[in-house]
């Protein structure tokens, strides 16, 4: 997918929205858990409840590594069923992957290729021969970690590297890398006030904002600080919705919940004259 | 497996030998093509004859990741292989990860509890909450990447954060995680020059060193810098062994490759009084 045809779905469903498929099967309501396959069966209904609501998905793969062969089929089946149904959706792996050349070659053609996700999440501690592998896929997309939304995000990322701090860092040095027009940046709504730094650095860069929700990070301030003129942004939240109910209501209660977002976004679209 | 263990079995084997298994189908000798399980089947011919000259194995996950499911199956038969057969052995996976503290419970039950590896790669970007959740479990080894072997790592890692070098810094923080008596370190051999410095921080820690032979580092010279009262180095080679012919003889030419590394091993061992 082009970024510009993300751009297009945006204004179309009046959404930034991103769905995150941490899906637990721990959380799931139990009248799936005798399915054949209860993670697909649970991203399934979700998907079908929340599509019109959002236009991205993000799998998060250790979710599904932790179960092992079973969880691996479940992560293919979703894929497939976003690919095969819902083509239009913006697919990221959150795999968090890096490593030398030749290995990041070989995950990059595990995500954009044998499973087709649009976008995949990459560490960016190994530096450049790392990241380019995955920019050099066309119309696909590597997503680079700036700044998390965790409480370790002050270990070194905020940290001063020769006088800016290193998420600054990455955000500049990356801009430099072959097929660099691939990249966006995780940037964790819990430091909504970084954003303005963030986009004087990448002004039109899409970042994936996580922590909205659950991790207590607020949409208006995001929105404030982080649109940008192409919007930008998408935002994603995963427990909040999918384990809004736990009962047989539970894609009904997703939808609910992706439906207040998603209300809440056509709002800040709509009085910064973006649609 | 305990620290002390894989000390004693290196004083064993007179070998700080890690055999990467970097397997790829692309290389692998044309003849096990038609097995079942090409990657298996390698891997297993490789262990046997190499198992009585290292200490460790490393799969590196995204060659296996980069087949699918097929390429799990192989991992988890590589993995059950090694703990069935030679328990004695340290296994790495070589997975580079690192998420917000609930995904890295999820990878770390992955790796350390289904599959059953002694240790894993860990990026460190993320900071403290998500790599403590590795610390957590018993008689498991979570491998931080500080220094790394390839050239992207001069884009970060070697940049001056606050006064000092980000991955000293990222040495100094995490032994101050709970649980570090669990931590090691990847140092990259074509750095070696940068190990008296990483031994001022981390006296006794063991460091995996990857970057021998293929990628021009110099055993020599990563013992002289690198070596400590508890030896404390894993050297890792990959393509060097696996791949050192592609015909019939694989597995005798990988051996052979192994023995010249090994007794190159013993030598720096006996020349410190370490054995």
């Amino acid at each position: 997918m082009t970024t510009q045809e993300l751009v297009d779905q945006i204004q179309k469903k009046k959404s930034f929205l991103c769905i995150g498929l941490d899906t637990d099967l721990d959380k799931i309501p139990s009248h799936l858990i005798n399915e054949e396959d209860p993670i697909f069966s649970f991203n399934k209904a979700i998907i079908d409840a929340t599509h019109h609501l959002c236009v991205a998905y993000k799998p998060n793969v250790a979710f599904y590594e932790a179960y092992g062969i079973e969880g691996w089929k479940s992560l293919e089946r979703t894929i497939k069923y976003l690919n095969d149904n819902y083509p239009e959706q913006f697919t990221i792996a959150d795999a968090k992957r890096g490593d030398i050349g030749n290995t990041s070659t070989r995950y990059a053609k595990a995500f954009f290729e044998n499973l087709n996700f649009d976008a995949l999440t990459i560490a960016p501690y190994m530096g450049r021969d790392s990241v380019e592998p995955f920019l050099s896929f066309e119309n696909k997309h590597t997503i680079l970690l700036a700044l998390t939304s965790n409480a370790g995000a002050f270990d070194f990322q905020t940290k001063k590297v020769e006088g800016t701090e290193l998420y600054k860092e990455v955000l500049k040095i990356s801009k430099s890398y072959k097929g660099a027009d691939n990249l966006m940046y995780v940037v964790g709504a819990t430091k909504a006030e970084y954003l303005t730094k963030i986009r004087e650095i990448v002004p039109t860069s899409f970042l994936l904002v996580p922590g909205v929700g659950a991790q207590g990070g607020s949409l208006e301030a995001v929105c404030k600080y982080g649109i940008s003129s192409n919007i930008g942004l998408l935002i994603n939240s995963s427990r909040g919705i999918l384990y809004a109910s736990s009962g047989k209501d539970f894609a009904e209660a997703a939808q609910e919940k992706a439906l207040q977002l998603q209300s809440k976004m056509q709002e800040e679209l709509e009085k910064r004259n973006l649609l």
